[in-house]
Parts: C-alpha cells; structure tokens; sequence
C-alpha cells in the first residue's frame, strides 16, 4: 500500500472500501490507550513469559527437542498457541518501540520453537511423537490447526514489523503452512478443526507471501465446516458452527470465540475469492448478532456451560460469560467488515468492546486479569490467589494466570498492535474510526503524504481536535466517525463553522493547510440506557453510560450498604457528572425475607424501600474490582 | 412398626416425630397420582428396559462373567446405578401390585448382576478388571460408591416388600456393603464419593438389617465430606460440597443432585444417631436453600454449567436447569425432614416438587422424558429423535434416552414408591400430607387398627373427603395438611361444623366411627403469584398457579402469535376458571427491532403494545410440550 513496505497491520485485504493503516502511520502519543500500551509493555508482556515459562508451556518445546515430551508435557492441549500469541504480542511491541531488549527474548523463544518443529514442518508439543496421540487424532478438540494459525499470525506480525528479519520465525510459519495445506489439501485430510483461527491466519499468509495456495486451503476449510466432519459432541455442532453450512447460517452462535473467529477467516476467504453471497452471509451473522445476542459492554457469550451465545435475547448479566477472548474475537470481526464495507457501525461496536470488554480484563496493574467479564457479582466468592493459576474462569477479583490462560496473550497482542485499529484509507484521503491523542500519516496512491495529528481528552473530554500537519494543493477528504451513541449534539467544527453532525461518518473534503483544524464535539453527557423489552433479564432496569463508556455501581462505592442489590436508581433524575465522575440519585431498600420467595401478594413480594441516598458515584466498568473485593451491578434497577 | 411386617417404605427411621406409611398401608385407587403410576407401570417400566439392553449397560454384567468388559463395556461411569434405580423401582412395583411377570423380570436381572460381583463383593463394571483402571481409583468422577448405594437402595426396597425373597439381591447388597465398609472403614481407604449416595443407602441398610456398622460407616463418609479430600475439579469442590464441612455448611450448594443426596444421607445418619446439631445444619441448608435457590416449580439447580444451584436469588427461567433427578432428591431430603420434625412446610414442598417437577418430566405417554425442567422455551430447538438417546440434557420435546439417562430410573422409582410418601402416623393418629383417591390402614402402637378412606379430585377439585372407615371406642387424631398456598379461604368441616384452617396441620382428635366424615375444602381459585424482588431475572412478571400447580403459557395455546415472548398479562383482572381451564387476559405487544438493542429512550425500547387478546387459556406447567414443538413461559411479563 505504502510503496514497498509492507503495512504494520494485522489485516491487510487486497480489496474493500477501506484500506488499514499501520502501526508504522499511526503513533498513539498518550491518553486512555498509551497508558494501556505502556502497562502492557512494562508489566503484562514479563508477567506472561514469567508464567509461561513457569507453567512450562514453553519448556515443552525443550522436552520435545529433549524427547521427554510423552512424559513430562505440562499445560493443556492448545499451550502451544500461548507461546505464538505471546510472539505475536511481542512483534507488535517491537514494531511499536524498537525495543532492543524484547528482541532479544523475542529471538531466543522463536529459537526454542524452531527446534521443534519436524523435518516435514509439522510442529505441535502435544501430538504425534512416541508415546503420544498421533497427530490430527483429534480434531474436535485437538487444535492442532488453530496452533498453526496463531504460528501464522506471528510470523505475519512480524513479516510486516521487521520485513527479512533473519530470526527463522516466517521459516518455522511457512513449513507449518506447508504441512497443513499438503495434509489437508483436496486430496489429504477431508477434515477441519474444532477451533477455527487457521481460516483467517491462512489468508493473511497467502496476502504476506503472495502465495494463494494458502488461501485456497482456507477457502477449502471453510467449505468443510457445516456438514457434520466434527463429531456431535455434549454441546452439540453448533458448538464449533458445523451444525450448518457457513453461507446458511443466519447469527453468530455456538462458542463465543470460536464464532468470531471462524467469521473472521470467512470474511477474509470472500473478500480475497470476491464471494459476494459469502460475504452477505457474514454481514448477517454479525448484525443479527449485535442486535440480539451481545451485552451493553460489547461483551458476547451468555453461557458458561459452553462458553457459547445463547440463543436470541438470552443475555443474564450475573451468567455473563462475555470472554474476553470473545471480545478480542470481536474486535477482529468488526475491523474486517469495517475495511471490506466502510460502514462505521463496524468501528462502533469495535470502540464499545474495547472499552468494556478488552480493557476490563487485564487489572489496573496489568498482572491480573479477567477471563470471563460478568455484569452482575452478587458475592465476592472465592478470591483469586495472586500466586497461582485459576482454575476457573470466573472469579470477584482478577487472577494472575489461568489453567486456560487464553486471554492474558490476547489482550497482550490487541493491546500492542491497538494503533492498527484507529485509521483507515481510501483513494480519497483519511478516516478516523477511534480517537486517541496521535499522529497519523498517509501516503495517497497518487503519492501525496498526509499528516495530521489529534489532540483529546477522549473517553472523558467533549473534543477532538484534528489538526493537519501536512500541506498539499490538492483537496483530500478527512472523515470523522461520530459514534452510534452521539444521537443528539454532536457537532463538527471546521474553519469556523460548526454545523451538527450525526452517527456515521462526518466527512470534510477540501484543501487543507498545515495548521487547519477540524473539531468534532460529542455530546459527553452521562445518561439512562434501556435494554430491549426481549431481554427477561434486565427488565426494569437502566444502564449508565458516558461516551462509549458503560458504568457500574460498584459496593466499595456505597459504604454502609451490604450489597449493591439493595439499591434502586431514581430514574426522574438523569445521571450527573460530578468532580469527574457520574453520579445517580440512588433509593436504598430493605428486602423482606420469606421461606418461600413467592408470594400471592405483590406487596410482600417487593422490599421495604428505605432512605434516599442521594447521589452514589459510579465507576467505569473496565476498572471495577480494582479496590478490592465488591459486588457489581451493571443494571440498576429502578425505583418505582 | 406393624408388629414383624416391615413397613414398604424407603425411609424407616429410628426415631422422629412422625413415622411413616408404607405401600401396604396406603393404597390409591385413583386420580392423577394412580394414572401416573399406571403409565409407569405399563409404558415406564418396559421402556427403561428396552433401553437398559439396547445400551447395553445390563450386558455390561455379562460381559464382565464373560471377560470382556475392558473391550466392550458400554456407558459411561455410572451405568451399573441405572440397572439398581430400575430394580429398585421393580420392587415397588411388584410390592404395590404383585405383577408375577415382572417378578419373574426382575429375578432374571438380579442373576445377571449377581453373577458379576467379584469374590471379595465388590461388584461394578466399570473398574477393576484387567485392562480396566483399578478399583477406586477415581473417587471424584468413579461413582462406584455411588453405584453401590442405588444397588443397596434397590436390596432395601425388595426386603421391605418381599421380606426372606429367595432372588439373591440382598446377599449381592449385604456383601457389597460388607465391601465398602471393609474398604473405607478407620483403617481403610480415608475417602469417600464424589457423588453422594452411598450415605443415605447404608444408613437404610443399617436399619434394615439392624447392623450398626453400616450406620458407622455412613457416618464415617459424612465427616470426611468437606475437608478438600477430594480433587480441586475445573467446577470447584463445591460441586461435590467437599469445600467445607458438612456441619458448618448454611445453605444447599454446588451440584443440585448430589446436595440433595447428601442432605438426605446427613439427615439420615444425624437421626440415628441422635446428633442434634447435625440435623440442626441440614435444617438450615434446606431452609436457606427453600427461600433463595429454589424455583416455583420447586425445581432446584439453575446452572447448566456444572448442574447446580447459584448463587442467592440466581433463578433465570431460560437457563433453568431443574433437573429432574435434583426434584427427586429434594423430594427425598424433604420427605426425611418431614418424618424428623413433623412441620409441613417440608410436605408443602414435596407437594409443589412431585405436581411440577416429578410429573413434568415423563410425557403423557411414559415414553420420554425431560432431563432438565426449564420455566421458559424461547425457540423450539432441535427436537429430539424419538428412536435416539439424546445427547444433551435439554430439549424443546423429551427425549426417549439420555447417555446420561439418571432421570428416567429416577421418576419410574419415585412413581412406584410414591404412596410412601403419603401419610405418617404418630402415637396420637394419622397425618395426611398428600390429598388423592384411596385409602390408609394402620395400627397403633396400642394395637387399635385405624383406616380412612379419601375421596377427592386434587389437584383439580376443592375438596378433600375423609371417610372413617374403622371403628374404635378410644379418640384419635386425624391431621390433614393445609397447604402453604392455601393461605386464605381453607375451610374443615366436621360433623357438620365448619371453621377456617390456615397453612399447617388440621387436626380434629376424637372418638371416630365408621362413617364418620372430614371434608377439607380448599381455595381453589387460580391466582398469580409475585417473585422476591432479589431475583433479578422474573422482575415485572407474574407466575400463575392454580392449588398446587404451576401454570404456563404454551404457544400451542396462542394461535397466530410467533412466540409466546410477545405477550403480557393484565394483572388487573385475576385469572379464571374457564371450562376446566385456567385463562388469564393477554396483550399483545410487537417488538421493534434495532439494530442495537440498548437505546437512550425508553420509549424506543420497549415494544408496540397491540390488540387485546382476551382470554388466554394456560396449560398445567407439567403438562406442557405433549402437543408438539413450541414455545413456553412460567413467568408471564406484566402489561403496564
């Protein structure tokens, strides 16, 4: 795109309405996200290799040199892809900073895999070796593919950070690729994996190298998946998305991950092969999707049993699965529809989840985090142990590392490789989709540079302030994205004229001159938010949210009040911002107990209500539980 | 009890306030409970045993004589108990009816099982035969304790029915038992089962051979409990209620099924041995349980994830899990209760548990079954194959079998069993908790012999008429039951005298003779029912029941509306008695569909209120899906 550099992005389509910019163009200079790249970098990448190396996971790559593998592997079936996620993270880190250090650790890792990858290319600690299950035994739940297809994504991270780089990552990737298009090509294999991620990470292999072997092997593994290859397991087909064809399916369902996952790699396979009806089914999915099956935080999955969607308007906050992973799953969906259509929808939902989803997981500190992101806790359960691994996935507090430590790697990757998500191209200038104080610089294929840079206060401030930092004699276009929850209020200023603008995109063609400025103000007002009348579980209840921030109460916020439970919020009085912070006018009530919770009466049934609280301050969800033990409550309900 | 006959009942305790009835004392010869049994005696029954051989899981016997059970054993851990539930349920049946053909079906199964019990008595197929894993060597997940229990439960039913029976069961129980007690005596083995069972089974097996050593070893299991002996599983020890110690444990948790099992066996051990703080703990854990964990159906358990209760007030309707086997268990638990302190609330529950949970689960034709009881059917699901077991708990229709099939043994035994649960008798008199057609004999511990007969329509009817059937010159007392629901309106009459009577007992002491009538007369308006405001999920809806029962709203009822989702009940008229059938008055209402479903205004967020619909007629909740898909609710969202 850029002349011969490759983009420093993730995702890099050879077509659509909009083309991506990298973390190459786009420089996150502070704010809400630097200070999230910044912890990441300083905390959560060493917390990660700390307990990777400790839970051993990247020792099975040493036993397998060893041939101790048999005996002494340690970690679960897919530990391999924690150690790829976690390059991934770290070549977006070095293509960020240049930081010499990290390159350094991030070569000797990519030393330990090379080493154990076999003489076909085949490399997995888990299969295929003396004394263990032969390779591809077990595709429902094996995951063997889904570790190649986060090797890909690494390599690609890299490839497209430190082209050529000599460290024998694209090697060990493209040997791995090798081996799965021969085992599974036309003539190997008729099958395909229980996790899907080979699927997008195949096309972006074949986009790096220029080789559309790969993507005809994703397009294969596409077409394979919804006619019951997958044994029916205890969760059923749909679990993995093979109860039905992909061009059939009408609504993201089955496991959470897997579903965004899988529709990432589809969306990839159609924009690449122009398959237009595969694309549409995707679209589908994804809107219905939203529109019926995702919580107020972004956050998808309601059930814990099968970390999975539920069906339509299935969405409890206190069984809120809403897997962080679901969220980065999300993210990458949004984004691929967002560069394939242009339509900021996309970019909105991107904003809310990783405002509510990806951030909420990781702790203030960045050494602990939530796998599951729950909108409801009633108790504050059994705390996470700072120094051992969770073994479950749902916890008051943060773990440190889980069993399935998934999420940590993934937040680690998104979170490094964030300015990739912010700006896009086309033929005729710039779009802004997530604000964030920043440069970003562009070079138009007619060969003119582009520059601006942003200065806001952004989730908190009203402005953003766009200022062009370039000068060229001929018009360009710059778009603004007013986001879905700017209803009413939001206005652009350019030049000094300010007219009011609406959800979508805000778009200013003209000649611009160094030094010009456009504004764009959101409406920062807290407010009510009403679910749904189809969602049971939220009945009589409001949200609060804050820009594209929703809130919570929080009990270490309300002393004197045992649990969150006990309050109603007073709806004749809209939320306020008070010294920085969202306040509600809050009723405490007294619930009466029974010893049986059913009641002929209405009356006996509803609580005693209480004195007015006044004002209770909220806090903003991504950094609930930060304080201690406490429960939750995303949905107030309303006092009548 | 009745001089040298053991009374045909499962729970015989030593001590108690009240002392049961056995099936040799309590007939019933017609009404909703006989046509139940009924249908399990000519369709349950056959049916469970075509399934039994068709799965294998009897041949499993065989194959162990045979030696090839570590080949081609079928099912899964815990198979050989679903052999033992059925027996168990066969020997009821025989005691209630005499069925010589399925006495002689019964004696053929007994061969097949005793000829597989090892020299020592240990006997299952699962473990420790060649190739096999060794005995014991899964106490989480093995369930061979638990498989033991049921085959001493089914030796305990046949010796109460069939005392000094020449088939061998009990030999095979006792050397079983003998087994265990050797095995995990003071000096053996220092664990106890993942899944309780073993506890309550050897208590009875105590008191049916009056050998306390059983009764030491039971309580021996119920004191390891609760000292983390058992692995940390993925779902926390609390699923198998070993993270704390029984005695300090306030409220039923964890695993819906194995808390009530384990109460039952705790209440058992704490009455023998006279361990008043003990049964104090169970008292509190049900009460607690009762009041915050517990459906209105009576149905217990609300997470599908590990089957298992929430948290406090944690009751979502969709996601109900309900497992039959978990009503079966609380029916059980209450049933022991009952007999320890004589209060009816526990017979309230049995009452609510047996019309809404127990019933539900077959379908009318005894050929199918719920697995799990959910109170809100959004979408009709995939339906189950009626020549197929189903591989998953839930379903919009029953399913023939399950690979997990606990559910079905568990209704055919109960259902056999059930007029044991019917009326108890103190030194004074009798008590009737259970209103149906038939009669009651017994014979005072003075010897006097005492019979009523009970002529009524319950659930339908109003009135309960108890005939004296005997006649004796000395006073006695007869006490019925007024259930908790009947708060307002419950009336007795007695020789002409009526007065009202309240939830509780009503008890008339005096000399009775043959003709003499008490006739309790019940409120039998249909009424709607308010849930705590505690539990989040029901807010703004109404339940509607009708005596005991638990009404729905079926869409098979609602001809021309897509889903019973887009209706609202009127709560300004109370719902009617129209021909035999419940209606309530319904709105329509039309969602608006958005494309995200949480908006700013509250108008746009709930639906299009349309026409009036007038009278809907519901459908007794344990009735619902014996016409077909379709789709259901319990809690009925309110017209504003």
């Amino acid at each position: 795109m850029s002349g011969t550099v490759p983009t420093a992005a993730p995702v890099l389509p050879i077509r659509g309405r909009l083309r991506p910019l990298g973390l190459d163009q786009v420089r996150i200079t502070g704010g809400f996200w630097a200070e999230r790249q910044s912890i990441n970098a300083a905390a959560t990448l060493p917390h990660i290799e700390h307990w990777l190396e400790r839970a051993g996971w990247i020792g099975n790559f040493d036993l397998a040199v060893q041939g101790d593998l048999s005996r002494d592997r340690r970690g679960r079936e897919f530990s391999d892809s924690e150690i790829y996620k976690f390059l991934e993270a770290m070549a977006w880190e070095i293509g960020r900073t240049g930081d010499a250090e990290l390159e350094s650790r991030f070569r000797a890792i990519v030393r330990r895999v090379a080493a154990a990858q076999q003489a076909d290319g085949y490399v997995n600690t888990r299969f295929g070796r003396p004394g263990q299950a032969p390779r591809w035994s077990d595709l429902e739940w094996g995951h063997e593919l889904y570790c190649v297809g986060h090797l890909l994504q690494a390599a690609v991270a890299r490839a497209r950070t430190r082209p050529g780089a000599d460290d024998g990552l694209f090697e060990v990737a493209r040997r791995a690729a090798d081996n799965v298009c021969e085992t599974f090509g036309p003539d190997g294999i008729d099958g395909l994996c229980g996790h899907p991620e080979i699927e997008t990470a195949l096309v972006e292999f074949a986009r790096v190298t220029g080789d559309d072997r790969y993507l005809t092997q994703a397009a294969l593994f596409v077409d394979r998946r919804g006619h019951g290859r997958l044994s029916d397991v205890e969760f059923g087909r749909e679990y993995f998305q093979d109860e039905r064809p992909v061009r059939e399916a009408t609504v993201l369902r089955g496991h959470a991950v897997r579903a965004n996952y899988l529709a990432a790699g589809v969306a990839d396979v159609a924009v690449e092969l122009k398959d237009a009806s595969l694309l549409d089914a995707v679209r589908t999915q994804w809107s219905n999707g939203v529109a019926r099956r995702t919580y107020v935080t972004g956050g998808q999955g309601s059930r814990h049993q099968d970390e999975a969607f539920g069906e339509d308007w299935v969405l409890p906050p206190d069984r809120a699965y809403s897997e962080t992973c679901a969220g980065v799953g999300s993210v990458m969906l949004a984004w691929r529809l967002l560069l394939a259509d242009g339509d900021p929808r996309y970019a909105d939902l991107i904003e809310r989840t990783l405002f509510n989803v990806v951030s909420t997981s990781p702790s203030a500190d960045g050494r602990s985090f939530f796998y599951t992101n729950t909108l409801h806790r009633r108790e504050l359960g059994t705390l996470p142990d700072a120094d051992r691994p969770s073994l479950r996935a749902a916890a008051s507090l943060r773990a440190p590392w889980f069993e399935v430590s998934c999420c940590p790697t993934n937040v680690a990757r998104t979170l490094a490789s964030l300015s990739a998500y912010v700006a896009t191209s086309d033929d005729e200038g710039l779009q802004l989709h997530q604000y964030l104080p920043g440069t970003v610089e562009h070079r138009l294929p007619d060969g003119r540079d582009l520059c601006v840079s942003i200065a806001t206060d952004y989730p908190h401030g009203e402005q953003v302030r766009v200022r062009i930092e370039s000068d060229d004699d001929r018009p360009w276009s710059l778009s603004l994205r007013v986001p879905g929850w700017a209803a009413q209020g939001a206005t652009l200023t350019v030049d000094g004229d300010t007219r009011p603008v609406g959800p979508g995109f805000a778009t200013e063609s003209r000649t611009w001159r160094r030094g010009d400025e456009i504004v764009l103000s959101l409406p920062m007002t807290p407010r009510f938010t009403y679910p749904d009348a189809r969602i049971d579980t939220v009945r009589g209840c409001v949200a609060v949210e804050h820009g594209p921030l929703v809130l919570a109460l929080e009990s270490v916020d309300v002393p004197g009040v045992e649990t969150v439970d006990e309050l109603r919020v007073d709806t004749s009085q809209p939320p306020r911002l008070v010294h920085g912070r969202v306040t509600v006018r809050c009723r405490r009530v007294h619930s009466r107990d029974h010893d049986w919770p059913y009641r002929a009466d209405a009356v006996e049934s509803a609580p005693v209500v209480g004195e007015d609280l006044d004002e209770v301050a909220l806090v903003e969800y991504h950094d609930w539980a930060n304080r201690g033990p406490s429960t939750m409550r995303v949905w107030l309900p309303t006092a009548r």
